[in-house]
């Protein structure tokens, strides 16, 4: 109920509705009405209430509600079940248990704040209270293991343009899998999958976004920047939250679709800051310096050796630096 | 304690010790040695015992019990944690749960029943109490994820190895998971993972053996058939599982150590009942009518299409059928 009150609020943002109407069309008591307003004060929504006149939302907090964001996605094909927390050790984790228990294509998992944030390869990620965003998304797509790849570069063409729609920041993929704005890091994607050999059973897309971050610790602030930081006012979460779901759905079905990655690599070649690079590929039987050339049509980054030898790799084998 | 009494028995197979010598050496009075050695006789341990001269081991049962195999694989550097079942949904999905626990490498899973065995894309897999083996054993290389599929093979050229050893019986190799015995199915390999882009969690590596069982539903039948139905003769369960454990680890830390897969290859091609026939290669896009012509040092089915194109194939792409 509460959150069809909000709904309606939502829909009428520039005018008075009455406690009467509200009651009517919801088929509640206007003392029920009374009481839920109440609560959505409580959670920060600035309402006005003026007898006779009624109800006027006239400012949202920057929380990511459930209620809130289902209203704001109900026309996704994603979002059909989204779980947000005030704390939780790391929402990756939280959206594998979901995935076991048969959690749905597109459900989502949001925390304020992360105690056990991970990066690739169990790096520690800091996920601080009302300034970041921890957010998962469980898919399951019918691909083999060997193109989860592709998904990681999906994520990122999307977060990269959501990004942009958001805030107008210009911000840059360093291929595969990190967000760079003013050569720094402002957003890391870790993407885990259980699979069999042939078959995935599910993928868990981790975004974690440096939102409204003011400082960092003296060893990340060098490599480590927020998008407030940058833009030099705060930015709304839950706005951001809803571009990158709108942004994403987008990519993942045009890929899901066509079988083609066309659309996402455009993206991706033309917002990376890794191409024309020389940049130091760290894979697990050691490091190559090469100068990175071109993304291919399916993700791969090519890459000019030293010697000459030009060879394509993919995001699964390598960490790529710039050098 | 009962593990120890069961130990002592075990080494001194051929003689009797007397409940005072027991006693003295694992330091507990001979009333309780009573006690854990009619324990053992409730579980199925035949144990002679003769006033003045002690007890005696003259058979063991054919179950599957932690104590006793942690005895047997005692110099093993898998089986350090081995967890043993009366009846279970799925050996994987336990050894998984144990996985994301933290559980090491090496780790069993046993259940001398399954109530929801799968086989690879979520197939049912029978496994009746008493008769099969139902294992699993959690694996934590330092691989990429792309290379999952060369356990897959370790495992196959393991237990083939395995069930020779044990029984006599020459089974043969059906790229890359199917052991098979008589042209009927004898055993099958369920490789599951848990990755990130570059970096594998965990795999498990699920097997399943009919051993004793004597009949199978009729639309099985056709495709399916035991080990003791081709001997003629009962088949330890516990002498395969610790034949198993052996040779799955040799071959296993070879490919570990040398990062070759050679030694598992060359079994793989010797055992194989692909190489030389017609097969249908199965792909999500798709279905391929090819000859099979060889298998590559790393575990790749080389196939010679009709077009008289070559092509490798690895087996996280496909499945194959004998056409």
């Amino acid at each position: 109920m509460k959150k069809k009150i909000l709904e309606v609020l939502k829909e009428n943002r520039d005018k008075f509705i009455s406690g009467e109407e509200l009651s009517n069309s919801l088929g509640v008591t206007r003392t029920s009405i009374w009481k839920y307003i109440n609560g959505l004060k409580a959670e920060g929504y600035e309402i006005e209430s003026i007898p006779r006149k009624g109800y006027r939302l006239i400012e949202e907090p920057d929380i990511l509600s459930k209620d809130d964001l289902l209203i704001e996605l109900k026309s996704s094909r994603f979002a059909k079940d989204i779980y947000c927390f005030d704390k939780i050790d790391s929402t990756n984790n939280y959206a594998k248990e979901l995935a076991l228990d048969g959690a749905e294509e597109g459900t989502i998992v949001l925390s304020d704040e992360q105690t056990g944030g991970r990066g690739r390869l169990g790096r520690p990620w800091m996920s601080p209270p009302g300034s970041s965003i921890s957010m998962s998304i469980i898919l399951k797509p019918s691909i083999n293991p060997s193109e989860a790849a592709k998904i990681t570069e999906i994520t990122a063409a999307a977060v990269t343009i959501a990004i942009n729609n958001a805030t107008g920041l210009d911000v840059g993929i360093k291929w595969p899998n990190d967000i760079i704005l003013n050569n720094k890091k402002v957003c890391g994607i870790l993407t885990e999958m259980s699979a069999e050999l042939d078959n995935i059973n599910y993928v868990i897309i981790g975004i974690g976004i440096n939102v409204n971050i003011d400082e960092f610790p003296q060893d990340i602030a060098k490599v480590a920047t927020s998008l407030k930081k940058v833009k030099g006012k705060y930015i709304s979460r839950k706005n951001l939250v809803i571009n990158i779901v709108k942004e994403f759905e987008k990519l993942y079905y045009n890929f899901i679709n066509t079988g083609s990655l066309k659309r996402t690599i455009g993206i991706c070649r033309e917002k990376s800051v890794t191409l024309g690079k020389t940049v130091k590929i760290i894979t697990k039987n050691g490091e190559i310096i090469a100068k990175a050339l071109d993304i291919t049509e399916d993700g791969k980054l090519v890459i000019k050796k030293d010697d000459g030898q030009i060879i394509n790799i993919i995001s699964g084998e390598v960490s790529v630096r710039k050098f």
